[in-house]
């Protein structure tokens, strides 16, 4: 059975941050806002319109998720999982027959 | 062989996106604004202090979780090799000797 | 009477836009989206601990500003009238009595 | 000579702030993260689309404005100054010649 892609990742994660003692400053709340700066720089690259550069984008984006995983795993939290269940809380705030084709939010439907 | 978590994840989100017909409003600019978006959520939980509610942490985290997910589908990448080629650059921009326990940006070490 | 300071920064801000020929960049969402980057450079300042330069925090918080006081214009809102009328909602949701010394939110209150 | 309306106005904020001892809450750290969160829930007013609701827009905006009016009155800096000392640096980044009706970045121009 292939090792989980995901759990390879964080070892690989864990082991950068260990050997280069940074485990001091990844307290939960320095990660959300790692999380924030790196979403803003993601942003950054549609400003002032389409990016004119798709490396940047992704670049950000594997900042955003960087940090993600990082306070994920700092919280004991499978990341894959979270997702799993807030997808189940979404399917029922937006029932198919209701949202369908719209964007308004829950509360409005 | 088991089959890849992430990529049966991916499916039930593109499933989910399909069948509300949501993909018209999945431009890769509108998913980087709700990566933003739900960042400051996330962010929110510290506001004042350490988070009241942990489930709440899970839940707005999973949400910027779901964002960047979607996002990375919709531009062709991996999320996992993403972050793995940006630890790639990361390394060579921190290396040990110089930033092991140091918070310093880069540039400046 | 001296006039409004506010008022001379909002015209020098027009003059310095419409030299340039930027108001065409300037959509409310491209000021919003703005506002939120600059947000999180302004945030970057205090990522891992407090701000090692205390002039980047003042030129973070001037781009915040800056990009708030054009939205406001853009919008045809006066930025401090707005914000007085959003002090008298949060007067309202905040009594004395019940929220002094306590960072609850209004709604646990 | 009528006195300065932002005096007037950051005046009734630290007495708001004040009578609900509220100061404590109001570490630089603390006003920039809700600066961000904010800027956050501003920015969702555009999340799919054009805003439905005008008058949400106004007091998201507020909200930016009166975290970074309080941030700038913590540090000690006047709000109006600030944009304007940055704008001149703004101005030199930005010659007209050079960059009339272009979104490039200064350091492509």
């Amino acid at each position: 059975m292939s090792q989980d892609r995901l759990e390879r990742l964080l070892r690989e994660l864990r082991e950068f941050v260990r050997e280069r003692d940074w485990q001091q400053f990844h307290s939960p709340e320095n990660l959300a806002k790692s999380v924030s700066i790196e979403a803003g720089e993601l942003l950054g690259c549609y400003q002032w319109g389409p990016p004119e550069d798709s490396s940047r984008v992704q670049e950000e984006l594997a900042d955003v998720l960087t940090y993600c995983l990082l306070l994920a795993d700092r919280l004991g939290l499978d990341p894959l999982d979270v997702v799993l269940e807030k997808l189940e809380v979404t399917r029922a705030k937006y029932p198919v027959e209701l949202s369908r084709g719209r964007s308004t939010k829950h509360d409005q439907l």
